[in-house]
């Protein structure tokens, strides 16, 4: 199942997509019930993810009946599909090809770094370029979103707790998150995670979160990032360094993961400040993942 | 004014503290004004920080009020002051002593970290000790509460964005924190924030926040941390590095900084693992403030 999250009437709702056509779930469930309400997890993806398996059969449902005055037509107003997750976990460097190019060597085990909910921007929406920096920079990655509560979660066990898939392009400041010509100046604290990483509006997630069920082998999915058409990266989950179950069993020591959280699985080479190269405004992003679609996005200034 | 939120019902609720009384808010607006029900913004710190002005006068009137069958008598279950804040920062060594405790050099600007808000938990319940460590170690610190919102805030007028003071105590989990013998071999990647930093249930916060007009000069506070009845940290605002302003000017670029958002201010020196001292369960610390009050914790193994 390819779900969305989109905005209404200035309030965040869930769609469905099947063959390239969209439903709005809140109005199909009336529709289909004949009730002049939809349940709130309608409006919620986090809510909807938390509820489990009555909800899905309810989705299931709807999905068959496919009442067709709940089809959508025309342009939509994107959400991040979790508008608001409670964590977002993000590893450093965790492709062997992206650690060459940065001049990185690879963490021993997953190092992670967080952006804030606020980071988040849908499919369709503009990417902030904050007015401090002259350094963005693109990383196409694979998204894993948390279904099942879980912690200490053994990597045998990891998928149980996954609801799904989605792209999560993890932009990046580059000139904040080195600070003092890192990486050849070291120092104690490490890269400005946070200033490099979580800036307002800069990083597009979406446009669907695909179900579990219908991704064969998340370590299997290959991905590309275009800019204004030009091929900038191209790679395979295959090359994970930490695969999912691997990321997600790490995410959870001491750390309860909750539905609705969102962890990124690091990106493959070609980042622009390996090139030199860095976004301006009016750039086009295009980040597609096998099986999962293109997330796009257009660079605006602050 | 001082205020607090506290569990009812299985619901936060905010409540106000004066002379050692304390009023439940939810319940005092019934009485007052003879009403079923009460506002939301009495059940959620967050939402009455966002509200701004006519809600502090409608609070104002309840305090003059004080309708005695609202008080509350007995034990409370105690929240953090603000639930779920949005965005939690906290600002490594900024107190020279600290530093020199620490081997680390202060940093040329301040360097942020951040916690999740399932890492907090409010006065007088338990920190989980995570079955993951050995190395639980204090860290007072005064945390400041946003009220209006701000983005590329001038420290001149960074007090106008800051609704009160609280107790924060940063506990870390040092031999997370610290990877591979950090800082004797420095890695690229720095410390390990997230998880020296955030894990579930470890970061007291309250009891109280304390409005900014109450404190004349949150530059100039002292605080104290004792475990066990035993003075382990001593030291005064008046050292801080970095003050509060250049802390929430700092904090606010490129990020827009919203209500009910922490930054704590770094801790002075006596922290645990500059002396080989870490905390165990039946542990008790109390972290107190001028001005604001006393955080007290119970550690509790997981």
């Amino acid at each position: 199942m390819r779900l969305f999250t989109f905005l209404k009437f200035g309030e965040t709702r869930v769609g469905l997509e099947r063959d390239s056509r969209r439903l709005d779930l809140y109005e199909a469930y009336r529709l289909v019930y004949g009730t002049r309400e939809a349940p709130g997890f309608l409006l919620d993806m986090k809510k909807l993810i938390m509820l489990g398996k009555p909800v899905m059969d309810v989705l299931h449902e709807l999905e068959r009946e496919w009442p067709r005055e709940a089809e959508l037509s025309g342009q939509l107003e994107w959400s991040p599909p979790v508008p608001f997750p409670e964590k977002i976990l993000c590893p450093a460097v965790n492709y062997k090809a992206h650690g060459q190019e940065a001049g990185t060597p690879p963490p021993p085990k997953p190092y992670f770094f967080t952006k804030f909910a606020s980071s988040l921007v849908g499919h369709e929406m503009p990417v902030v370029k904050p007015k401090v920096t002259e350094k963005l920079d693109w990383e196409v990655e694979l998204g894993i979103v948390i279904g099942k509560p879980g912690k200490y979660v053994e990597p045998e066990r990891a998928l149980d707790h996954v609801f799904g898939f989605t792209v999560f392009n993890d932009v990046s400041v580059r000139d904040w998150q080195f600070p003092e010509g890192w990486p050849k100046i070291l120092n104690p604290y490490g890269q400005n995670w946070v200033w490099g990483k979580a800036m307002d509006r800069t990083t597009p997630v979406g446009p669907v979160i695909v179900t579990r069920d219908e991704i064969r082998d998340p370590n299997s999915l290959s991905m590309i990032l275009k800019v204004n058409g030009n091929v900038e990266q191209n790679g395979n989950t295959r090359d994970l360094i930490f695969n999912v179950q691997e990321l997600v069993s790490w995410a959870s020591r001491g750390i309860t993961l909750s539905p609705g959280d969102i962890i990124s699985t690091g990106t493959p080479p070609g980042v622009g400040f390996a090139k030199g190269k860095y976004l301006k405004p009016g750039d086009v992003m295009e980040a597609t993942i096998e099986g999962i679609g293109t997330l796009r996005n257009k660079v605006e200034q602050e």
